[in-house]
């Protein structure tokens, strides 16, 4: 058994062409032993978003703090806010913005552990 | 791409026996065509604890609301708190017990698919 408070996990600046603003943590991945899935969580700042992007994976989302938006492959903007839930299916164009002026936008990402 | 709002998931109350004071809502599960997982999350209120038991799987679990502490197979507690991540491994005993008198323990539960 793991248990992990959030704020103990180190924040890193992801290597990801294209974002902004934006640094990750892995509360549970593959070092410890999760069998499945590995929990990544990203802070968006206040005028930031992820890359647009695919890959050949879902993502489970759950939105910890803050709101913004998903754009899809059309560009249209699906509103998150905090307590939503997302998943995004294996080859979906998209990207998380924060669109907040003020606060940071906290979310859940978990993937398959082989990509993480 | 689906995004759904806790609060507009149905609480159910789970077929556990030892369960009490649980409801549990599937926010994403198979039936949205989620590939690996699914995302449940069980509402523990004042006086509630889940089963003691174990099964083949692992439990990813994030802490949305409230305090407690899950059980090991030793009878020994760990606390839980908001913010707070969890990996049970498959086969290791455990149960989430509430501790507080005033709040409900709210918290996610993530599974293979499989198993919901």
């Amino acid at each position: 058994m793991i248990i992990r408070s959030l704020n103990k996990v180190t924040k890193t600046a992801p290597v990801m062409e294209g974002a902004r603003e934006v640094t990750k943590q892995l509360p549970i991945g593959a070092a410890d032993g999760s069998p499945v899935f590995s929990i990544r969580v990203f802070t968006i700042g206040v005028g930031g978003h992820t890359p647009y992007h695919s890959h050949p994976f879902e993502h489970l989302n759950y939105v910890i703090e803050g709101h913004g938006v998903v754009v899809d492959e059309a560009g249209g903007e699906t509103p998150i806010k905090r307590g939503d839930f997302g998943l995004i299916l294996p080859d979906e164009r998209h990207r998380y913005r924060n669109t907040s002026s003020t606060d940071d936008l906290v979310l859940i990402c978990a993937v398959p552990k082989e990509y993480e």
